[in-house]
Order: structure tokens, then C-alpha cells, then sequence
């Protein structure tokens, strides 16, 4: 089958067999799969849970073709056993294994996934959306963890895909959502969802201290940024991982202390989450759409990989070329 | 009367006028003042909230001459109205002042305190131990922000008396604390209260992953070993401020996005923390008892400052020379 495999030397074309399912698991069939911006980072700077050789893509909308059914899949494969597992933190279980990680992804004709992980896609759903589920539930997560409450003010830091649907998820939590975007192009970008959420989305922070902050973007200038928007007691999500190093002094970090602030890391997102998100990308189907930049096909995805880094465009999706 | 004045040229016995109580206020005799670590190091590093000059000084146990009633006094004065007095924050009052930082304190024959700070010290608790009422109550509000839990394990760094403090609040509230302390002679010094409260106190951080960690010392490295010591999804306390730069590399903060871990600050602490810990104290008359080094009298705090500074030895408490 069509594929592209991650190895040491690189992401190439590759034809590989078709994987068989083990027990418990659905063979599917890839109908689009999105590329995170992880996947075109991941080639230059590696990644925590990465296991090499590889078939990235953990952004999947797959078909089951002996119903003919479409499902969105939670990109985890846990123990079920431990502590969080138990306690519904099954993202954080030590045994997991993710899709496009630990075990091979989306980018190919077929992939294999533990039949518990499927989730269905409701019926009047794009399948470019369905792809969007992993992203909106990460966000979702975080907003979670960072314990966002009706009525907050939440600086959001990032107007990409996922600091958008975050911003979405915000709102549907009933707070009030302040995207921080500095690139004009990407502000202008993110008119149309924008308009649609009636999202506000600025290029400096505004007014006053806020309840939340969050950050969407690995830029340390924005952590920090973000902690010293927050009011007393003010609550920040740690969505992102950092690109470098932190370089706080003594005094900035000291100022979580003085001022009783809250850091709530989040990472990933559970298969209640990935439901959840389902659901809400249904009702913000316009919406939504506004966040899909282009679809590709597989051998494309190479020479996209760049556009995908570059950060300064909205979601490529990526399907098999049997498919034109 | 006789007092301990701090000015930019340092600490120096004062004969200062007695104190006259404004609208609200009360003039008190102070009976007794604990010396926190914070007023030995202040001298040396100044402190965020100090504003010279000054009589230092927040642990105290005083005496109204009207009515002969002992108080423990609340070192906080605050503006009552803003959304952090309203939402039971008033520790983080923008407006916030602070006895023996922004107002003069218990070094000192008498001082005035907003009637509405006074907390009554219950009959048959020693005064040597009212004056413990405020840092046990920093260390309830550390034990609340960080949201321990019946059942949960607890790591707290550093055996000093708030950490002791610490943990007698966390067993009282059904977690099993483990308090690390370096030094020998300190643990050796901590045999008795943790024999009374049956607390583990260890040199080395024991066994598996906890709950949660709380830093009682303002060591940089225990700050990084108590993060690193929880289980994923685990809650920090950042109870001390840090005396250097956190020299945190990129990975070591990202843990706590990747772990989905917490960081919860906490500073001061409230009146119902404080009145909480007033009838703590009384439970625990004689396990708190062992965290009294020594009674001294006004004027032998200056030669006393390196001794509380060093952090060798517990609390010494202070009073004025005519009670000889």
C-alpha cells in the first residue's frame, strides 16, 4: 500500500504491506488524515515519544469498510489498568503508545487502531472536520486542566488551528476568549472564523488582568507574557511545549508564588474529550471550516512539510492518491 | 517605648513613641513576637513588600490592657472591597498591608492592629505557640492551594518549622507527609515532633512518585527534585519563593505540559486559615511545643538574626526587657 515512512534518513514514499490487526484492533481505510505542525517539526527536532521507523499522522478520519462506517480515532493506545487510566487520565498512562508515535499513523492507505479508540463521526460531519476532533479535544483538555469558568476572561497566545479552537471551545464554555496573533497575515487569516465565533483576536494583549491565560505556541516571550497578564490567583494553561529554554530569573518565576497563580500542564486528550469535540465541531460546522487550508495528496505531503512548518497557514489534509 | 527599628543603615534598638490607634485600630501589647526566617534575611535581601523604616516583626502573640484578653493578630490589612477580598483571596489584595513590612510590627513594646485582624487565642494555648498561628496558617493556605487530599503523599522539602508546620497540617488533613531535610543536626533536632506526630522525615527522597511536593526552603535544587518526585498529573506547591535563578532548562519545564502536572503558588495566608490554625495548634499543644528553640528578650534579636538566618535551629521568640 501507498505510505510515508518516517526512518533516520528522512519521511519518504514507501510501499509497504498493508498492516493486519491484532486482537482487539479494526484494520481501516485512511480517508484524509490532517498534518499537525508537530509532524514537519518532528523531522528536524525529534520528539519525546517518537519511535523510529514510522508512519506519522495522528489526525485521522478512517473508514471500516465491512460497514462502511467513518470514524475519528483517539490517537492513544493505554493499559487501562494504572492509576490514570482509573482515574480518567488515560493520556497520561505510562504505557501509552500514540498513533503516529509509538505505532504506525494516518499517513498511509491503511491504518490499524484498537477497536475501544474508534469514535464514531457524526453523519453530517466533513470528514476534514473529523480530522480536526484530535486538535479541538486537545484544546479542550487544556481548558480543562487550566479549570476555565463561565464568564472568564482567557488570553489565548497563538492564532493558529489549535489557539482557534481553543478560542471556539472557550466560547462554548460561555468565557471570553482573547487570541494574542502578532503576524498580520494570520490575523487576516483568521478574519472568517473569527466573525463567525465573534472571536476576539488582537495583536497585543488588551486592558486588564486576566483570569486564564494559555498558550498555543511554543514561544517562551509568550509564556511569560501570559503570566503576567494573569490576575492574582489567575490560572495558566501550559498547552505548549516550549522551543527553548525558558530563561526565567529568579523573579518572574518567584511572582507564581507572590501572587498565587496557577500553572496547569496539559498534554493530549482522552477519548471523552475527543467525543466531546466531535459533537462541537458538528455544531460549528462553518465555523470550523474556515480552518481548513488546503487538501493534498499523499506524495504530496513531502514538499508540504515546509508550508506545514512555516505555521503561517491553517490545516493541510492529506488522502491517498487512489482516491483523484 | 523600647523597639527595633530597621532603616536603610540596619537594625537598631529605638526608644519610639507608643502608638496611636487610628479609626478601626487597636493598641495591643505585644507579649511575645516569633523572628521568622524572612525578617533575618530581609536585612541582607531585601524583600518585595518592605518599606523602611520599620519595626519588624508578624508572629505575635499580644494583649489588649482593656479587657487583659490574648490575641494572635492576622498580619494583613486590606481594602475589603476589590475581587480578591470578595472571592476569600484577601492575602492577595492588591491594597495589601503587611504587619512588619508595610506597617510596624511586634518588635516593639506596643503596636496597633485593625480591630478586624485580631484573632482570639484560645485559653490554654501558650503563648510561645500562638505565635506559630501565622506560619502554621502559610502552610495551611500552601496545603490548600496545592489541594492535598485525604490519602495523599505529600513531599515536603525542607525540616525547618514551617515545613515541620507543614506536615503536622497535612496529617491532620489525612495525608501522609514525608518532609526531607538535608542537614543531620536538623533532623536529629525534628526526632521529637516527628515522634509526636508520627511524621516520616527522611535525607533522600523515598520510593515512588507522589501527589504531591511543596518546597518549605527556598533551595533551587529541592524546587527541581520536588517537580521531578510526582506522579504524572501531580500538584506542586510553590510555597517558598526562590532564592536564585531557577536555571531551568526547556525539558525540565516541559515536563510539566508533557506530565500534565500543577503548580500552585501560594503567599500568606487568610484570617480563616489563621483562626484554623489557632485551634490546630491547641490539638497539638505538645508536638508543637519542640519547634521552640529559645526565648529571648528585645534587644538580643540583633546578635540573635544570624542564628534564625543560618536555619539551623527553630523558632526563637522575642520579648521586652520590662517582663523581666
Amino acid at each position: 500500500m501507498e505510505a510515508l515512512q518516517m526512518t533516520m534518513r528522512g519521511i519518504r514514499e514507501m510501499d509497504l504491506p498493508k498492516p493486519r490487526a491484532r486482537k482487539g484492533e479494526v484494520c481501516l481505510r485512511v480517508e484524509l488524515c490532517g498534518i499537525c505542525r508537530t509532524d514537519a517539526k518532528i523531522l528536524r527536532e525529534g520528539h519525546r515519544d517518537l519511535l523510529l521507523p514510522r508512519v506519522l499522522g495522528h489526525e485521522v478520519c478512517v473508514i471500516d469498510d465491512s460497514t462502511q462506517k467513518r470514524y475519528a480515532v483517539w490517537p492513544g493506545e493505554t493499559c487501562g489498568r494504572c492509576r490514570e487510566c482509573q482515574s480518567g487520565m488515560e493520556n497520561l498512562c505510562p504505557q501509552m503508545r500514540i498513533l503516529g508515535f509509538h505505532r504506525d499513523g494516518g499517513f498511509a492507505e491503511w491504518m490499524t487502531a484498537p477497536r475501544r479508540s474508534l469514535l464514531p463521526a457524526p453523519p453530517k460531519l466533513p470528514s476534514d472536520l473529523v480530522c480536526l476532533a484530535e486538535p479541538l479535544a486537545c484544546a479542550i483538555n487544556a481548558l480543562e486542566q487550566t479549570q476555565v469558568k463561565t464568564g472568564w476572561r482567557v488570553l489565548i497566545h497563538g492564532g493558529g488551528v489549535v489557539g482557534l479552537l481553543m478560542g471556539m471551545a472557550a466560547k462554548e464554555k460561555g468565557a471570553t476568549p482573547c487570541v494574542i496573533e502578532k503576524r498580520p497575515a494570520k490575523r487576516k487569516m483568521a478574519a472568517g472564523i473569527a466573525e463567525s465565533l465573534e472571536l476576539e483576536i488582537d495583536e497585543k494583549i488588551p486592558g486588564s488582568r486576566f483570569d486564564a491565560a494559555i498558550n498555543a505556541t511554543s514561544d517562551v516571550k509568550a509564556f511569560k507574557e501570559g503570566l503576567g497578564a494573569l490576575r492574582n490567583g489567575g490560572m495558566y494553561g501550559f498547552f505548549s511545549g516550549l522551543a527553548s529554554d525558558p530563561d526565567l530569573s529568579r523573579q518572574e518565576l518567584n511572582e507564581i508564588h507572590y501572587r498565587q497563580l496557577r500553572l496547569a500542564g496539559s498534554y493530549g486528550c482522552t477519548r471523552r474529550q475527543m467525543t466531546q469535540a466531535l459533537s462541537m465541531l458538528q455544531r460549528n460546522i462553518s465555523a470550523a471550516g474556515h480552518l481548513i487550508f488546503r487538501r493534498i495528496i499523499f506524495h504530496e505531503i513531502v514538499p508540504y512539510l515546509p508550508v506545514v512548518e512555516s505555521g503561517e497557514f491553517f490545516r493541510v489534509l492529506a488522502r491517498p492518491a487512489q482516491k483523484d
